[in-house]
């Protein structure tokens, strides 16, 4: 494996917990496979005062906890530490950027001036601290290598959205901005792009003609936990579905890109945001349902309804739910509903993608009727990442009688070795300078213009009903409403009331 | 499942092998599935003098050696075996028959006057037989069913063939007779059907805008056996490819019947066979490849052979394999080599259709050459029955690399009850009267004629060669020579020199 070049890993928000659980593993995982460069330093830096033993033995801690697959040993352990420091600095004060600067500067494996900032705080110091950031020179490409990563959410709205861009434009060039979003990270997720182009047998499928209705899932089993205070301001709309769900929308149905380099891909789902059919407001209640999950027993376990949760409000109308049925105008997708659906306390945790299949145009077999379809290609994004088609064959003996039946790859069939987490391969590329699974500016902005009038309906119509749905269950009933012409319905890939978080296809 | 109406099986040569080891325990699996007609009888007849009570004794058996799957207990083969009855008669002499209706008028189970004759003889009397019963009125439906099955071959060149269907029909309408192909029993093939018929995405691709070639494989391991006076005057374009081989291509290549009926499906893979490209005398040598096997060692073991056989000439030039190459000239199929290949003495016992995809129409990733193809789906016929599909996925880790995985599916998935044989099958169907699964007169002819050519240039050319091949290969190396402009030349399931007689997947 190619390693990148030397650089130095700042992450503003060290002391935090995504730090501790997710990015000093995944750096441990790189040093493991000898993914990092030859001279590697990680900086991290937090309001908290911490001396350089204490942060690490935090760190290791966190390796030794969250490290999925990878043999640990002490001594690399160690070893490893060793290219940790920590640094105590009030982010706000532009004075204390010259000193990190000098501290840059003086550190011996940075003599590259190649820095990857990584914002691991709330969104509303990223254009203050890009800010500041630009002001000491910390942005200038002249001397090295300067690349700023930030999480989600990337605004709130398309006014805020819009604005967040601005500011970090007016302090970093977009190609140094990298936007992470985890879900694009997972394997299955780029399996998704070699299986539609490097395949012959696949794409020539893959569009109206032969696609019936795509339905795209990402169910949570587990509530809010203790996000309550974060989650009550956001909702699953803002969540999860304009960003995680309209990015797999986009690799699911883009045209096959020029290359395989970053822009060239992001240029392509970048297009299907662009087609998708904005929605008319007076058309909102027609294609968007939303819920929150009530009180309700699951195996005899009590669970408290969303209301209940701490940091939530008693009369809260945040949505743990939303399904949605959208167009996306062109070409290949004219015609073809997309049903996309994401929810808190659902029966189980999974992602998926579906293709569902239009029937043969001629029934010669009785058991295959045209409104129940028989083909389905399931695309498994979590867990058990893997690819599952359904169509039909023969039952044995006599006549054509026809069975469904299922044809599966398991993504972990391929490999026995580790099978990277999110967080590495974004890590990983973000220092190869790989953007492919980042999000870009216009994507983010597309996505936003998309979901604006969804919420400037619901904001601005304080009485617009949020369905019940008792935790445990595929969310409220009303989401059948939204499939009008596909006897199928949703697919549930797993019964009602369970909770024990296993993916279970019926 | 449906019974078929009152009826007596009458059977030709009930003292042979066939009867002995298939015929009767086909009959008597469907008797144990409560299948045979409430009212049921099954004369045996040959030259042989027996009483009733020496055939039973001998059906028992072959009931207890041969049934597959099937729960024996004695006292249903007792009840059984009193549905048998022997009688001895000269199918020379025409008076017999006369003999022979009054006693099947007399048979109480057969008052319906519903007749199968079974004819499990030399072709070299199918037209005498014929003409004998229908001197008698046994041929005349206007007092019952009169239904005549026959078994390969139907005949041993175009001239002969036509010889046999005309008799035949002197005596008997097509819709009574029944040529039995018992390839086309097996459920892998009928399965081919339903695959390609009731499902949405696999018919679309399945022309030649997404297939590249088609590659039919039926390889036995073993050698002839105690056949060798059959076989020497046979050979392997008599034996498998004129029927079995361009059987399988009819049910590979046709358009969707307009139905599912015998005649509806008979009609398409008649049009196919009628669409082959005539083979010209000139391109004999260039699209057919012939070999014998020769001795060899196999595992520590000394395999004789083919002129070492018993029964055969020493000099002999049979053919124990054959490799073809040609063209179904229509809209479907226009420009998309089909390779045929059939041989004795091959590595393992295996019966495959492989459709190769073409690949991408643009290299995006580099693993993923276009000469050799990433899509194969293979549909196995036996061992083994399923469905296997090839195509690439991403390797895990970082980049986009690509690797080749299988998606397979097992027929014996499906169910876990009993899968009938294929003379379980064949025989319930001519029963029934559904005569899908055998071959008609015209699909008979129309693969005597397309073999014509090969037939006259091999007998008028005694010094063309036969190439050898040692005992346990994939035959002679000259069939690479076939395939021109495909680098990945012919598929092999299983390495050379294993005689385990198992499927390997490679």
């Amino acid at each position: 494996m190619e390693k990148p070049v030397n650089q130095t890993i700042v992450i503003f928000g060290a002391s935090g917990d995504l730090t501790y659980r997710k990015l000093i593993p995944a750096l441990y995982a790189l040093y493991n496979q000898q993914m990092l460069p030859d001279r590697f330093g990680v900086i991290g830096i937090g309001r908290t005062v911490m001396t350089n033993e204490v942060f690490r033995e935090k760190m290791a801690d966190g390796i030794r906890k969250f490290s999925e697959s990878i043999h640990l040993e002490e001594h690399q352990i160690a070893e490893f530490l060793g290219m940790l420091s920590y640094h105590s600095m009030n982010i706000t004060d532009p004075e204390e950027y010259v000193r990190l600067k000098t501290l840059l500067e003086n550190s011996s494996e940075s003599t590259d001036k190649n820095y990857l900032f990584y914002l691991s705080l709330v969104p509303s110091v990223f254009g203050l601290i890009a800010k500041n950031l630009a002001k000491v020179g910390l942005n200038d490409t002249a001397d090295g290598l300067k690349r700023l990563i930030i999480e989600k959410p990337f605004g709130y709205d398309l006014e805020s959205g819009l604005a967040l861009n601005k500011d970090l434009h007016d302090a970093f060039s977009e190609d140094q901005l990298y936007r992470i979003d985890h879900y694009l990270g997972k394997e299955t997720i780029q399996n998704l792009l070699v299986m539609r182009f490097s395949n012959g047998m696949f794409e020539p499928l893959w569009n109206r003609n032969y696609i019936h209705h795509i339905e795209i899932t990402s169910a949570e089993s587990i509530g809010v936990e203790d996000r309550g205070g974060y989650y009550e301001s956001s909702g699953a709309l803002r969540d999860m579905l304009q960003n995680h769900l309209l990015q797999m929308v986009g690799f699911t149905a883009m045209e096959p890109p020029t290359s395989m380099d970053a822009d060239a891909i992001r240029n392509e789902t970048f297009k299907v945001l662009q087609s998708l059919r904005p929605i008319r407001e007076e058309d909102v209640i027609h294609q968007v349902v939303r819920g929150q999950y009530t009180a309700s027993h699951v195996r005899g376990q009590s669970i408290p309804g969303y209301r209940e949760e701490d940091h939530i409000d008693p009369d809260s109308r945040t949505e743990t739910f939303v399904a949605m049925k959208f167009y996306i105008d062109n070409w290949r997708w004219g015609g073809v509903p997309f049903y996309i659906r994401t929810g808190k306390r659902l029966p189980t945790r999974v992602t998926e993608i579906v293709a569902h299949f239009k029937p043969a145009p001629q029934v010669l077999f009785k058991d295959c009727q045209p409104d129940t379809g028989c083909n389905k290609l399931i695309i498994r994004i979590q867990p058990d990442e893997g690819i599952l088609i359904k169509f039909g064959m023969k039952q044995p003996g006599a006549g054509f009688n026809v069975k469904n039946v299922n044809m599966d790859f398991h993504y972990s069939e391929l490999s026995d070795v580790h099978l990277p987490s999110a967080y590495e391969r974004l890590l990983y590329d973000a220092m190869m300078g790989d953007s492919t699974l980042y999000t870009r500016a216009d994507a983010v902005e597309a996505a936003w213009r998309f979901v604006a009038p969804i919420q400037k309906v619901w904001a601005s119509n304080p009485d617009l009903i949020v369905y019940g749905y008792p935790a445990g269950t595929w969310g409220p009933e009303h989401v059948d409403d939204l499939i009008e012409d596909y006897t199928g319905g949703w697919r549930y890939p797993c019964k009602n009331l369970s909770d024990d978080g296993l993916y279970c296809e019926l």
